[in-house]
């Protein structure tokens, strides 16, 4: 049972999985730092604790972001898109957002 | 059948509909314009035409992005994430990103 406001629930157009798609964004630079997905309850948690909280696939539980690693993601803005199956957050990232330590999970390589 | 290239093929980890995330961003501003899917094929045309092109998952088909709206998507880096399911691109965008008429998609409102 999840806690997220209702008002916002019913927004929400999860899927198969009741997951939404969320892009992290660094403030200021812009930088587009990763993307992973959302449940309720992980959107609840980021809304309520300003920290970013996702749900694991691979683990198939919540994951606050950094809670091993220490690389946290303050959260400054949470926007949901015109369809309701994305959210972008905009955040300040302790350390780098990737855990193959580049700052972003995009930095290995362009496929141009 | 798609063409694209089989060395980039090989490294997309694709979702259960052979699809991959892909987050536009303005050049420049850093603006995180829209989120949307490709399948090979969109990737392959949006590599070798640099016109955003997805799939489009109402329509089932590709979506050359502006198509019909003239909001086209030029295309000037594509970047593949650390685990392969994500797409990001670096775009010029041509007017609105937004089917609804605003610069992006994620201009609605904030849920903070």
């Amino acid at each position: 049972m999840t806690t997220l406001d209702p008002r916002i629930a019913t927004r929400l157009k999860r899927n198969a999985d009741g997951l939404v798609c969320a892009v992290a964004q660094q403030r200021g630079t812009g930088e587009v730092l990763m993307v992973a997905w959302m449940d309720d309850e992980a959107l609840h948690q980021t809304l309520t604790t300003r920290r970013a909280t996702y749900f694991s696939r691979s683990r198939n539980r919540l994951w606050v972001k950094g809670e091993t690693s220490g690389n946290t993601q303050q959260v400054h803005d949470v926007r949901l898109d015109c369809d309701g199956d994305t959210i972008l957050l905009v955040v300040d990232q302790t350390g780098p957002a990737c855990h193959t330590g580049t700052p972003t999970c995009f930095d290995a390589d362009s496929l141009l």
